[in-house]
């Protein structure tokens, strides 16, 4: 089986441009084919805040009227993700920025709770493998901004975590896939305030008993919950570290890997 | 050969929803594989109005300032693209929104000018004819925004016309291609402000008497010239008319044809 990395970079890396010169250097250099997934950043509240528009957060997600909608669009689907489309080039990867619109690569619903209006938040329902597929063997790269459609003509803001782990998750019955969170810290830690005590390893069945012993902190409980599904769903391995050390997160040198066995 | 059609819509089509959503539905409805290349219109006007951002104009082109390039970059790579994209899946058709930088698919150079700085705008140098082909074999439209890169990491604005032009011309070594171009007028007329007085035909050989007769009005003459270069660079036929009658200009009950002989 072949193998693909679906990569996350989140809006702190976005925001922080020597970071994000350091991820993309890393990543034009892989040699595995990949996916990057990206997020926002504070680029879409900055924009907000000069048009004028109030962003409203419940729970640390975004409710998303139909402006806050089309600034997301602007920023994630425009500026972001041509941004890193274009610096890919120039470093000699191929890339081709899209959301789950483009290729129909990802349908999703929008979202219904009984007493909290998200507004233009969607949820993935369908991954396009097909869709994947055709763009990665062409060898070219997707660079997912965090977007997705409903199949009705309406575009939907979708949280970037998730849609990393609904195509990597789909993908694994085709690829041998390793999905990666690269963020601003350094992986999963005993004691937040020391990257010293970096946990390397995590096998599923020591996860209840890191969680139940509360040496996983409460915040990253949801995070590791998620990448635990998807590995039973078939993905190979989670990684979580820091984005800008793709290499050593690979070969296991820095970060977190959480796998099955 | 295959048939190809390159359809260019411009900035007044984008800003007319009736208009546009006429257009979607004949684009949508089409048998050949087509291209589908967008202008601007005037959300990016608005938008820079809206963060206090200058538009300046020479000869009719934006100039384009860092801060407008990413205004265009929002509008036209973010915002137009993927709403075009989500309408035509949600009419059944599949398609990918994509600048010059995605998949490499446009190479411009910064315009370079003895006595204006344009600034960040693009003239096509290089269209990378696989890069369309894999797509438009895979049974997905393009949807081209109107935004090159310099393969050095820079985006650039580039004419949505010319960039259709290029498209057309290269591609027309492997397709029988037909350059298409939608606005709001019927087509070429004799007498600008009455539509019953139409040209539906012009061949090559008749363009440089109807010209010197004055028959064509000025503001038609750099469009056509460019036109009739398509031609002989290899483009089967261009037609000029009304956007959202698609198919009449197709078959030619509509319209202006331009062809060789």
């Amino acid at each position: 089986m072949k193998e693909l990395l679906v990569i996350k970079i989140g809006g702190q890396v976005i925001d922080d441009t020597p970071t994000l010169q350091r991820v993309l250097k890393e990543v034009a250099a892989l040699s595995t084919p990949f996916i990057l997934v990206h997020g926002g950043g504070k680029l879409t509240t900055q924009l907000c805040e000069r048009l004028g528009i109030e962003t409203r957060m419940i729970d640390g997600r975004r409710i998303t009227d139909a402006e806050t909608l089309n600034v997301a669009t602007m920023v994630y689907g425009g500026l972001i993700n041509k941004l890193l489309v274009a610096q890919l080039q120039a470093r000699g990867k191929n890339a081709i920025g899209v959301t789950g619109a483009d290729n129909n690569l990802l349908l999703a619903k929008k979202r219904e709770h009984p007493s909290i209006e998200f507004g233009f938040v969607g949820d993935v329902i369908a991954v396009n493998v097909a869709g994947f597929h055709s763009l990665l063997e062409s060898g070219v790269v997707p660079v997912m901004a965090p977007l997705t459609h409903d199949g009705k003509g309406q575009l939907l803001n979708t949280n970037a975590d998730t849609m990393a782990q609904s195509i990597a998750t789909a993908l694994s019955a085709s690829y041998k896939t390793t999905l990666l969170f690269g963020f601003e810290k350094a992986g999963v830690l005993r004691d937040v305030t020391d990257e010293g005590t970096l946990i390397t390893h995590i096998r599923e069945t020591e996860y209840q008993t890191l969680k139940e012993s509360g040496v996983v902190q409460a915040g990253m409980i949801p995070k590791l919950d998620n990448a635990f599904a998807a590995i039973r769903s078939g993905v190979a391995r989670v990684i979580v570290g820091k984005a800008d050390r793709l290499t050593d997160l690979l070969n296991g040198t820095t970060g977190t890997t959480l796998t099955h066995e």
